[in-house]
């Protein structure tokens, strides 16, 4: 991402892409003060799921948008709290990560991360700095400071609770030690979904109850994903990946639905009125706001053009899918992305930046079923599925169709295999 | 204590002293199994609290009772779960003991303890031993088997949620590290009061998932104070210290009122009916079952005298006392400290081993009222007891009566205060 076009003041900061703050006029009043030392802005990451997607977009361009104000951000590597896990209700503990595996992971992660948030602006530090030090004093210390109630009146905790769901006492300690993160690296604000607003807060009364000068909290709302219901997320397989290549990008852009069904997790107290149309929320144009710098008073105008139909949506949907991809990758990739995906949708050309597979990946290739191979490769999301795409003719090998009995050890090197339209792939 | 003249059996052991067994059937095994090893037994101490009385010597007495069958006893010095306390409501933490006061108070609560424990067969170990090199891993390990609704299920714990009365994360802390000792001690049997039974619990829980065979939970009787109305403690006054001198205690067990009102911390699923006369608990009674190897039939014999009036309570309150302070001290200190009790109350005499005061402990008696030095040198509960005590003419240095305009620091080396009939101390 490269800075923004239009000049963002500590006002228009919060006009745009943001749920709620906390506390906005004490926000304001940080954010105006110019002769303010950079803030220091916390942002957290969980190590064990390190793939980034739009999703995620939304809060990170507004770190952005803060570090082009000429403030700092601090990535906090959750190696810690990862161990927990944000309670819910599965297990309550996973087992702690390796060092490499938070190191890979940290790099994975970065790359996508700094594809929007500027790493000239950015100190990243790892929990276990502190954490691996800490003794049972210290967390005898930090308990006391808050109190069971004050926690299972946490919306999610209060639920389980009130269903007679397992709570494990460890899962307490997740906001505590978050919240202990603010102190060890001295956060003016902290940015994180609507759904993460119990956490920051305990790291904003933390540091009142330490002496700290308190962080403000900016909470983003929540980008629902692809199937215009759901929050965005990998588990639900509505999301679209910072690592995706620009054509798989544009393409799953341009499938996105023209309006929301209401998803939950909303959760705004500053709302951009553009985003309505009819009393219908227009995925594009909340697309365009959350993900792209689009001015306000265009915004204004693509929804009346959508309501008065002066427009076909598709062309708004290129413009966005173009936008995106211009800011996460460039606009050459943007033009390209545009192009490959009308080959494949209409004249299913295979596109230049087609993903690569390498067989050697494999080795029980000769062991496996075509079906299982569709879900080791990542074509199918299940074994079902898989079984599914094959009995619709839906699978093709250089455009020859498979059954079942396919043995895919037989592929070669610079095969191509697609399933349906969209998912495509190139051996090696 | 010497060694009962009575033999125990493992079943006679859990007729009498014993409130509840967690699990019964396998405790009684265990103790039958003469090919075991020594059984270890668990007994916590908070150093906070280093004042013995007759309420612990009930416990005491059935871990005398159980190395006299060649098992061992070890003493946890919770020097860890003192920071926290046992949650009472009142505040979260109280500030770590340092060292020297841990050492202090350990030698202050060991010397009382092997009045009836058998020193030989005690071992002591510190928590620090285990709390002082404890990580964040391992707490995270250790709070994550168990929930909060169980926490919570917990009496005083679901009276104080109930009530909206803070109760500190770190709380519930506390019965997770005192179960740990358990893991680290590898104890086979617990001991405490019925309003511990929750802790010994979750010690036993706690070592059934980490593998290891889980301990008995041995309950006693909380033993109502010489008031006949509350559980026996030093905060309210009512307790007889195992410090105390012989003579004082032969006082104090000369005026518990014969017959006990029910107090609410018994809580007794093993009875004895021999302490109930016509419905009423006979504190006499009760006192001999819990704190001498009175035989059972004698105890039905003297619930059958008392019931017929053909004995005076007063004579077996003498009984009651000798045999309270021959096992404490020896039968020698009882014969003396009857005869004194005699001369106190009968002609006003003074006592062979009446208490000492040092007058250099006080420094500031040039600027102290008699009513103040009254508090200090605690003939006198509060203030406005000794306000009282001083109208009543009920205060006498060498048997002359003082008032108010007193001044203490003309007390000199040898004095001889008294306060009524009962309390008197000579000054040095």
């Amino acid at each position: 991402m490269t800075k923004s076009e239009n000049i963002i003041t500590p006002k228009s900061f919060l006009e745009r892409g943001v749920a709620e703050v906390i506390v906005k006029k004490e926000f304001q009043k940080l954010l105006e003060n110019t002769k303010q030392a950079p803030l220091r802005l916390k942002m957290g990451f969980d190590p064990s799921a390190p793939d980034l997607h739009l999703g995620h977009a939304v809060g990170l361009r507004k770190l952005r948008q803060l570090q082009d104000m000429g403030h700092k951000v601090i990535v906090i590597v959750g190696d810690w709290t990862a161990q927990i896990g944000d309670p819910s209700g599965k297990s309550a503990t996973r087992p702690m990560l390796t060092k490499e595996q938070v190191e890979s992971n940290a790099k994975t992660y970065l790359s996508q991360f700094f594809k929007i948030v500027n790493k000239d602006q950015t100190e990243v530090r790892l929990q276990s700095d502190w954490f691996g030090k800490f003794t049972l004093a210290d967390v005898i210390k930090l308990t006391s400071k808050f109190t069971v109630a004050q926690f299972l009146a946490r919306d999610d905790f209060a639920k389980r609770f009130r269903e007679n769901q397992p709570i494990a006492i460890t899962e307490l300690l997740y906001p505590l030690l978050q919240a202990y993160d603010s102190i060890e690296i001295n956060s003016d604000i902290e940015f994180g979904g609507t759904d993460q607003k119990f956490n920051l807060l305990v790291g904003r009364e933390l540091q009142g109850i330490m002496g700290y000068r308190q962080q403000q909290c900016l909470l983003v709302p929540i980008l629902p994903g692809t199937d215009g219901v759901k929050k965005m997320s990998k588990s639900l397989n509505n999301h679209i990946a910072l690592s995706e290549t620009p054509t798989e990008m544009f393409t799953k852009i341009m499938r996105i639905p023209d309006f929301a069904k209401e998803h939950k997790d909303t959760n705004r107290e500053i709302h951009n009125d553009s985003i309505y149309i009819d009393g219908q929320k227009s995925m594009i144009i909340l697309y365009l706001e959350l993900l792209t710098d689009t001015p306000q008073k265009d915004l204004m105008e693509i929804n009346q053009a959508i309501k008065s139909h002066s427009v076909n949506p598709i062309e708004i949907k290129k413009l966005l899918a173009k936008k995106i991809i211009t800011e996460i990758h460039d606009k050459n990739q943007a033009i390209i992305a545009e192009k490959n995906f009308q080959n494949i949708v209409q004249h299913r050309v295979i596109p230049d930046d087609i993903k690569i597979y390498n067989l050697s990946n494999l080795p029980n290739i000769k062991s496996i079923s075509l079906q299982k191979f569709l879900v080791e490769i990542k074509l199918a999301n299940s074994s079902s599925e898989a079984k599914r795409l094959i009995t619709q003719n839906a699978v093709k090998l250089n455009e020859a169709t498979l059954d079942s009995s396919f043995k895919p050890s037989t592929i070669k090197s610079g095969n191509i295999i697609r399933v349906g339209r969209k998912l495509i792939m190139k051996f090696r």
